[in-house]
């Protein structure tokens, strides 16, 4: 029986990385990524990616080990925000460039993730020549587009996916399901994009971590020369590119300099439109091919989260 | 002030496509853009695009002149489509193949618009590789994964978007509007996408137009091939490849042996995720500076639509 | 000292499979390859790819093993023709399809190499709308334009370096250099490509046998298109798409289901136009690193060749 | 009856440029084209773009007026240079940076055409990731590989093909024969590249003009990217991009703030290996066609070139 479901949560907003490198952190993300900075405070700065309409895509912050702070999520309307506050444990704050009161909580692995309505409009330095876009497209290496998803780490994979999906009405579309039945890795939408926020397990037993943070490029082929700017400047390339099987995303992981994963990701015209889309489950065995085109997932793609773990 | 939108339409399902050479036109779509036959019923045949998660994608109906006939909207819920009903003027039908019951209405320049909940998922022939696929890909001529928009031509274009945001709930992401301050082309989307439904002037003063129905690829090389494989087969090519300034789709604009406009269209990783998005108008000077590259919009497209005018 | 060359070799015309499953051989090249058949003689089907001038791309014969026939390489003149007859040992035959009298002669490892002026030009059945290419284009999986390149096997890699250089007048572009000086592969070119003819040792001392043969496509795109292809039609990926550190080219390796390893290569604007290109020597340790994005070689890439060896 | 043909000349080298806005010329090809500096030498810049093994690829030199200087073009071996210096009248210089003696001579138009064999190998400022490149991959704007070829005006198209045929034994591939019989436009080759020199008619009957100088990128994509580089920035985009019907070339054409156009152009795997080629013709009906996708050609294409004419 279907159940109707109100769309609280429009979409993920922007996400709070820690880098113990920030300046060649800001390098990587403006010079190679195609980003730009958008302001500075304190041991934070902030980056924009060209068609954001909000006032940063990211935030850099000056820490002595990286990781993930804060992932703030757009609510679908300011009564949607006050909905899911009523719902959830947390605090309002208002302590964020370019946002208005945050309400602040916590998934119960211990990521922070902020909900809002309150923010400001992205202003071009030089308006871009279609006024249809939020800033000038930059041609400049991967020529990232907008934020795309968050891949965290879970000690707990499904109480995590439950915390999405009961107190942030997330909606399911994929999932790894062991042997013993358990959900190890999920994949959850709050749009119609066929994923916004990610957990996998984190087999350290660690908490609060980061998998990866992933861009959105409009073609492969900007994937596939993001490849090349990552070669000829040093930057570790992981694995890829090539296709996940799971979610069909054309993907490359590297490092940025702060050794946060990154992934650039392409979704091709894929959506999940289907209200009563029904999740997907890969078996352990399906997981164990590889991916889409057979490449064999990198050993350390189950190891390497951030910050290190300490156990 | 933002007013809050309860989201009631999930997606356009489907269009019914009248033809009067309905070989050519079913191997038009089945051989050059990679769809699927998965259906037939009188003078209708069904074509599928691989990544339809429903029965059909489009249909076919021969006439003896070209033109639109339903357009099939799915609802997000039963109870959002009972809400429809009650605010539109229609009447239930079940007389679809693969659709159950369908509250059938007009918009106020008559075109038929069929919204529906119960659908029959597509079963494909012979399973894809990838489980999270509807169908097996085609690798076939321009590969259109799904559908992507209906422009329709108009006699009275501001009437029509009024129906679009009141009746439907759909939100106007871009428009132009002339001197007079009246819309002559509006943009809608009832989805995440930047547009759905589209509305252009008919300058014929017509009614119940088609000005094309666009299918969606997944990449803008897709869109060059779809050139290369309509020129190899004498399809028409009305313009482009090309960039619209107006939402920035990467299009290809060919004329089906039908006579109907077929959009091939890509959109990158563009998508309108701010549900307080600001209408974008562009003016008659604008549009005149013709789409972003700078090629002048081709004469026909102010004269060609389905079926032909009669006056 | 630069010495001139003269340039008596044009180009790579044709090869010849062997394969013990000739139907599916066929279909693969037909069907996910976008090749067309344009003759048949005893045991053997002649395939074109669509802008090959000459009658055809591949000869597959049927065959108890998988392997390689003869290579043809065309001469650049009569007079060239008969300059390589006059140094090179072997005989004269006139026995192919297409092909005038051919000047066979065999590589030190003992593969079959036929030199000849006199070709047939390819006639399309029906002819393409544009008058400069062979065929029409096909529009059909991955749209090999053309061959490209063969990679023979060989058990004295350095001879057969020495067969091309001074028999055929071919140059070296790139190669690789063993520790002890020797080098293991050898990519030589007979035109302005930076590479038509290759060497790679052979680890199981057998002779005559096939690394790859590979077809080129216009774009990445159409490779990563026949990653998806290849995928939905269970034939056996087995390695890529990635992009080669040496040579640069981007591939995709594939098994055609008579079990002969072929590549899908894009070169991009990539050529060697200088005369006195110096030969670039990568060594075993460069070699290790895996392909340029940092993809490891796989293992059956130093073990799988067709036939398969025997000791 | 087929005759021998020694190839004497290697590849079209560089050219120069005149430009009034040195400046603005210098930041076109630098930041938005991909191309860096390689010296500088009285009113001259030289440029280097990334796979250009020579010391420079473009020189622009600051004058009054736009326009073309000299066309360098190196010749296959010290031999080759002799002999074609023995055949045509012009006189031997040693001026240019980078380059040994110059036989500099010119065609029946006036165009300056230097013929040399000594040439100084371009040292990147930091190595590349991969040796088999000559200078880093940029990551910027068109990313341009390599220059591809020149396109001259000339009041005499007839002479200046005989020119390229017996002076410089360059081979016809294609060409534009008016209803009179008479050439209005031949594409020549020296390569395997389908033309490296091109003269289409002056109508003007001007001479030593420039109709524009090509810049080969390695995908399409590159070129469509590049349109959107250049219309952030304000160049003047004056066709494309689109595909030529002739030579099948993917282009982009736009004006160098100097006012020179300037051609962006991937041929995809498209090479004329046949050393029996014959050239293709093209008939004044045919050529009116338009473009290979149906793009009318722009009127523009048939007044401008660089200089401005004078009468």
């Amino acid at each position: 029986m279907f159940t109707e479901r109100v769309r609280d949560l429009a979409h993920v907003g922007s996400v709070e990385l820690f880098t113990p490198t920030p300046d060649e952190s800001r390098a990587f993300f403006v010079d190679l990524m195609g980003m730009s900075e958008s302001g500075r405070r304190g041991e934070s700065v902030y980056l924009h990616a060209w068609d954001d309409y909000e006032r940063f895509t990211l935030k850099l912050t000056a820490r002595d080990r990286a990781g993930i702070g804060r992932t703030y999520v757009r609510a679908a309307s300011p009564a949607a925000l006050d909905r899911r506050a009523a719902e959830i444990p947390g605090r309002w704050v208002e302590d964020e460039l370019g946002l208005g009161p945050i309400y602040l909580c916590q998934d119960p692995d211990g990521h922070d993730i902020g909900l809002y309505w309150e923010t400001e409009r992205f202003v071009a330095p030089k308006p871009p020549a279609l006024k249809n876009q939020a800033d000038r497209f930059p041609g400049r290496g991967a020529n990232v587009r907008r934020l795309d998803h968050v891949n965290y780490l879970s000690a707990d994979t499904p109480a995590c996916g439950r915390f999405l999906a009961e107190r942030l009405r997330a909606r399911p579309t994929e999932q790894i399901v062991l042997d013993d039945g358990v959900p190890s890795a999920v994949w959850y939408t709050v749009s119609d994009k066929s994923y916004d926020l990610v957990y996998t397990n984190d087999w350290t037993g660690s908490n609060g971590r980061l998998h990866h943070v992933a861009l959105a490029t409009d073609t492969r082929e900007d994937i596939l020369r993001a490849a090349d700017v990552c070669l000829e400047n040093g930057i570790h390339i992981e694995t890829g590119p090539h296709k996940h099987a799971i979610q069909q995303t054309f993907f490359l992981y590297v490092y940025e300099p702060g050794g946060n994963r990154i992934e650039l990701c392409n979704a091709g015209a894929r959506l999940v439109l289907a209200p009563d889309w029904e999740v997907i489950s890969w078996t352990a065995a399906e997981r164990a091919k590889g991916q889409a085109w057979g490449l064999k997932t990198i050993e350390s793609f189950h190891t390497h989260g951030t910050p290190p773990a300490t156990r």
